[in-house]
Parts: structure tokens; C-alpha cells; sequence
């Protein structure tokens, strides 16, 4: 085992109902407060209402930021950075899934920074704080709403890029299955193989934890469990809230203890294919995940095949690979480029994308070939 | 599944060196350090020099209270709290196992509350804070290092209870699992017991959640894999890392994820022994845990079922508790009272001792009947 921390101040509230204590939550921190959503479906499931009447019954002040994209913008960033600023807000509220949570996790940290979004996300300014960060969950996928990661996109610059600081761990995550209940079937699957995406990353990362990797199968075990039985039963809440927590689990840190880091190869490749086409990131990574492991069956065999083995209960990695495929299919993702609809150019944009992006792993790296590769399979 | 809270804020630095950034993490929060720890066996194996050496770099001016004993008890608390108030500390250290992490979490409270330890142990004084608490662990066991708990003994009223509060999770954790190389072999087995009985109090207890089962279910496999390897390779440094970080997991909260609580009654009929013969904790789990499985296969059955046959392969559970027995006998733990050297009268004192503690679990309810039971199937 390699030497690892573990420190996640996170509260996380789970449950039916948790919502009902949001404003007695908010309130202490700071009675301003920046609202930020998405494209709107809080405003047809309902939820938007309940937050809002807590704020209104908790006292708060609230300015409202809605718009962000599913695959979000650094425009949305600065433009709700500036509306917080400007009048001296002291909490900002995410509530959506993992583009908005993310966002406003960089939200926080300009507010404070007083400076541009993308100076904070390319590293040009270090971020010297961030105004608390809360969130309501409503869609279960990233496990943003337990750690301080945030992906954004610059179109302009054509990067799809990671931050992180110390301070963007929310303070509190209201997690209520229920506001996962009117996800639609496709969303629900991308959620499901995001969450697995995240603790494969782990599994093929740097430094030998066993216990870590005991859990990482348990999570993917649970996921191919719960998440076929509540793609045929979309309202249950019981099935949302084994996804809810499995995602939130996938990347709160635990699946890293005692290892150096991740690889994240495989999501750096399916940024590519978001940047390019717009491609739902869960999508993407159900494309590329299935051709990396065929890329590395040679590289990394032993840890491919066990992991497969205990996915699949097959010593054959091809057979386990399709197998793989096979459950991401039955869980309404593509696995091919094939099934998205993108124009004949689409390859070899890809591939001159992942060139320009230097696309690889933190653990195994990804050269020009591979990149090719990677593509050809996909096709 | 249950609704339920995760939080935990402890930061924990694991692995080897760690414990040379104790002083630039302790300074900046006090440079008044009460310093707590067992019976010495901290001088033998140079961990009290380099934590000395570690705070005195750091300029910070230290008040030592040495000598909490293996099972602590309410007057050595009370004496390091006085130790500590009267000189003004405002951080308390604790170098040990479980037993001295214990009870610097009830010091650090009493600090503050200018009370007796019992007055906040009985309930009688609520805690309004507590002085930050740092820990150094030296024993895999308990997972202290990483939750509010607290266990104390009240020889007088013959009492062995539990403390806990929203202010008694240590601040940091140092697990440098090189600092348990000289734990000795009974020690060492009896830490592994611990933490596998703290999963099955978690498995027992109330709430289905299917993926903190599956985590339950990794940490044994993990502890029974690594546990064995290790009794027979006391100096493996990786071996020692991987029980340890094992028992911090065990008890960190992420078992009883959508559980509402766990049980405890075994834990609970185990304090008696160690109450009237100072039977060491993990010895007093690995006897009256398969007895309580005796017990409770006819109530619990398919709970116990599923249990034993992810750990043994096998359906019958007579022989799955067999096989636990036979575990437990690998890691040099008894598991019968007749391995104790007890005196002749005990049996009849553990029943009525467990009738005046009313020995329950929180979940499975335990009648005098079935203390008799117990206490037979003990023998």
C-alpha cells in the first residue's frame, strides 16, 4: 500500500424528506445566497419549489442563476461568479446534477478570487478560498456532491479541463433519491455506467490497495445489480437510492486509499467525444471504456482479467469484454460510434482532438498510435 | 434503505513517515500540549522519542499523562483532564491504541466542561466542545482514530459504557502501520477480531442497505486474507498496513450507510468479561460471538446465513460458525470461557453481571434467558 490521507468534511444528508432541513442549514452560513440550476427540469419535478420555499421560510435573500449546460461552459461560470459578486452573496446552492454542482464549485472559488473562471481552472491563479458550497442532488452519476472535483468546457480554447482546491468540498450535500425519480431512462443509464467509470479509474491507478480494490467490485457489483432492475423500474425508490449512494460512494475518496492516484485515461479519451459532439459524458465513457481495456489487454492483462473475473466470472478478457458491453447495453448506453449519429469525419477529428488535447492516464500513458488505435476500435 | 447522515471531518495521514509532520500540524493549533499514553510501551519502541522530538521542534511545551490502562478507566481520565486544565493545554495528544484514544476524547470534553469525566460519561453534564484532539495510533484494532466513540470503565459501579459527542472526532490521525511492528502476536490477533466483530455489529443491525453490506462483507475477506498472513509475518510492514487501514474503515461510519443503527449486544455481553476478569476486548468478542450466532440462527436466520456463506462458501450454519471458531483459533484468540483461567464461579457472575448491566443489543433484544444461553454456550 502507498501512504494516502483521508479527509473528506463533507456532510451528506441522504434520505427522503432531507430537503426539509435546508434552510435551517443555510441559514447559519449566510442569509445571501446564489441559486444556481440547470435547464429547467427543477422547475417541472417540483424541486425548485421546495428549495425555494425553504430559503423563503429560512429568511434568505436569493439571486438565481439558471442556464447551466449539461456539459457546462466557462462562460455560465463567470457570468453566475459575477451575479453572486455583485451582491455580496455568502453561500451559493447547486441544485441539479453534476455540470451544475460543478460549476458552482468554480462559481465560489472566482467569487472569491475575483478573477476570471479560467485563470482559476488553468492554474494562472491559485484559488485563496471559496464561499461555502451546498447542494441538492437530483441526478445520481458523479459523485461531485462528496469531493472538491469540477470538469468544465472552453469551447473557444477547445479544452475540456479538471479543477480542484482544498476548498471546494461542499459543506453540505442533500441527497434525496426521490428527486431522482423523473430522470429520464437514458440519464439514468449514463449515471449508472459514469459511477462505474469512476471506480474502474481507480482500479486501474497507481499503488496496490486490496481492501480498496474489494470495494471498488462491490460498488460495480452493486450497480450491476440495482441498475438494471431500476432501468425497468424507474420509479422505485428504493433502486434510485442504491444508485444514489453507490455514485456518491464511487468517488467520495474511498476507492483511493492506499494508492497514488487514479488513471483517468479513459475519461480524458471521452472528454473528446463531449468537446466535439456534445456526447453525454456517461455515453462517452461506455464508448471508450470497453476499447481501452481491449488496448490494455496485452499492457496490463492481470489486473483487466481479474477485474473482469469478478465482474463476469470468466478467466477469457474478450469474452469479459463483451460481456461488459453487453450489460452497458442493457442499460440503454452505445458502445460504439456507430449508434451516436456523428459525421463520417468523426475518427479522424477524434483522433487529431485527442493529439491536441494530449489525451492519456495518469498511470498508463496513451501515445499517438494508441490514440488511433482507440478510435478504429470504437468504430 | 434508511435515511441516514455521512460525516466524518477526521483527517487522517497514513502510512510510514507520517508521524514527521506531527509537529507542523500540531503547532499551529496549540503550542500547549497534554501528551497521553498507555503503559510504556511507547518508550520501548522509540515512537515516544520521535513524537517528543516531533513536538519539541515544534517549540510546543508538553505535560506527559503515561500509564491508561488496557481497559481505561474513569479515574486516570479524570487525573489528565485536571493535568491538563490546570496548565492551560489547548490541544490533547494521544500516542496509544484504542484505550488511550478513548480516553483523551472524554479528557479533551471534560477540559471544557470543568466536570467529572463521569458526570459527561453518564449523561448527567452534556458536552458544550472540547479541546482538538490528535491522535498517534499504535495498535490496529478499535478504529477510534477515526470516530467520536469512546469506551470507559467504572470499576466502583462496576460499569463499562460508551461516550460519544458531535466535538470528540480527532482533528487529525497519524497510522503509521510501521508503529504496530512490535505489537505482539495475541495483540495482533485480538485487533483483528475487533474489527471484523465491529463489521458483524454493523451486518446485524437495523436497515437494509445491499452495497454497506457488500463493504461488511470485503472487510472480513480483507482481514481474513491478510489477517492470517500476518500472524505469521509479525514484521511485514504491508501486511500491518493492510489491517490497519482495515480497522479504521471498519468503524469509520461507512458501514452503517443506510442502516439506522448496528446491534452491539455482542460487544455489549463482552464488556462483562473484561469488567470482571479484564478479559482484553478482542478476546471477549471472539468468545461470545459465535455463541451469539448459536443464539440467533434461529431468529436471524437467513441474516446469519448470508453472512457465513460469503465467508465459508457453505449453507449450513453450524458449520459456518465452526469455521469462524476455527478463524479465530488461527489468530491465537479463545473462544471459550475455559481458555481464560477463570474461576470456577464465573459463569454464574457473567449472568448476573449481564443482568445488571441489562446486556442488550440496540437491534436483537437479549432477555435473561438468553444471557443463561450465552454463558453455556460459552463454556
Amino acid at each position: 500500500m502507498e501512504n494516502f490521507t483521508i479527509y473528506n468534511p463533507v456532510k451528506v444528508h441522504f434520505g427522503a424528506g432531507v430537503v426539509e432541513q435546508l434552510g435551517a442549514v443555510i441559514a447559519p452560513i449566510h442569509r445571501k445566497v446564489l441559486l444556481v440550476y440547470g435547464q429547467g427540469a427543477i422547475r417541472k419535478n417540483g424541486v425548485y419549489d421546495l428549495v425555494m420555499q425553504q430559503l423563503h421560510d429560512a429568511g434568505c435573500e436569493v439571486w438565481e442563476y439558471g442556464g447551466i449546460k449539461s456539459n457546462p461552459i466557462i462562460e455560465d461560470v463567470d457570468a453566475a461568479a459575477e451575479l453572486g459578486r455583485h451582491n455580496g452573496v455568502g453561500v451559493v446552492l447547486a441544485v441539479g446534477g453534476g455540470s451544475v454542482i460543478d460549476s458552482v464549485k468554480i462559481i465560489a472559488a472566482a467569487i472569491v478570487a475575483q478573477c476570471s473562471a479560467w485563470d482559476l481552472v488553468s492554474r494562472k491563479t491559485k484559488p485563496t478560498g471559496a464561499l461555502p458550497v451546498v447542494t441538492v442532488l437530483t441526478l445520481a452519476a458523479t459523485g461531485t456532491e462528496m469531493n472538491p472535483f469540477a470538469v468544465v468546457q472552453n469551447q473557444q480554447l477547445g479544452i475540456k479541463t479538471s479543477f480542484s482546491s482544498p476548498y471546494s468540498f461542499p459543506v453540505h450535500s442533500f441527497l434525496d433519491p426521490a428527486f431522482t425519480l423523473s430522470v429520464p431512462s437514458h440519464y439514468t443509464g449514463y449515471g449508472i455506467a459514469d459511477l462505474m467509470a469512476h471506480v474502474m479509474e481507480a482500479w486501474f491507478g497507481k499503488g496496490d490497495s486490496p481492501l480498496a480494490d474489494k470495494i471498488v467490485v462491490s460498488i460495480l457489483q452493486e450497480a450491476m445489480e440495482a441498475g438494471p432492475q431500476l432501468m425497468g423500474h424507474l420509479q422505485d425508490y428504493n433502486l434510485r437510492a442504491r444508485v444514489m449512494y453507490a455514485a456518491t460512494l464511487a468517488l467520495n475518496g474511498t476507492t483511493m486509499h492506499g494508492r497514488l492516484h487514479g488513471d483517468w485515461g479513459v475519461h480524458a479519451a471521452g472528454h473528446v467525444l463531449s468537446l466535439l459532439y456534445g456526447v453525454p459524458h456517461g455515453a462517452s465513457l461506455t464508448i471508450v471504456y470497453p476499447t481501452w481495456l481491449r488496448l490494455m489487454k496485452d499492457r496490463e492483462t492481470l489486473r483487466v482479467q481479474k477485474l473482469l473475473g469478478h465482474l463476469f466470472q470468466t478467466t477469457d478478457i474478450e469474452d469479459g469484454i463483451q460481456k461488459l458491453e453487453g450489460f452497458f447495453k442493457s442499460i440503454n448506453c452505445p458502445v460504439r460510434l456507430g449508434e451516436l449519429n456523428l459525421p463520417a469525419t468523426a475518427p479522424a477529428e477524434i483522433v487529431d482532438q485527442m493529439i491536441r488535447n494530449r489525451v492519456s492516464g495518469m498511470h498508463h500513458q496513451l501515445s499517438s498510435e494508441d490514440y488511433r488505435t482507440l478510435v478504429s476500435l470504437m468504430e
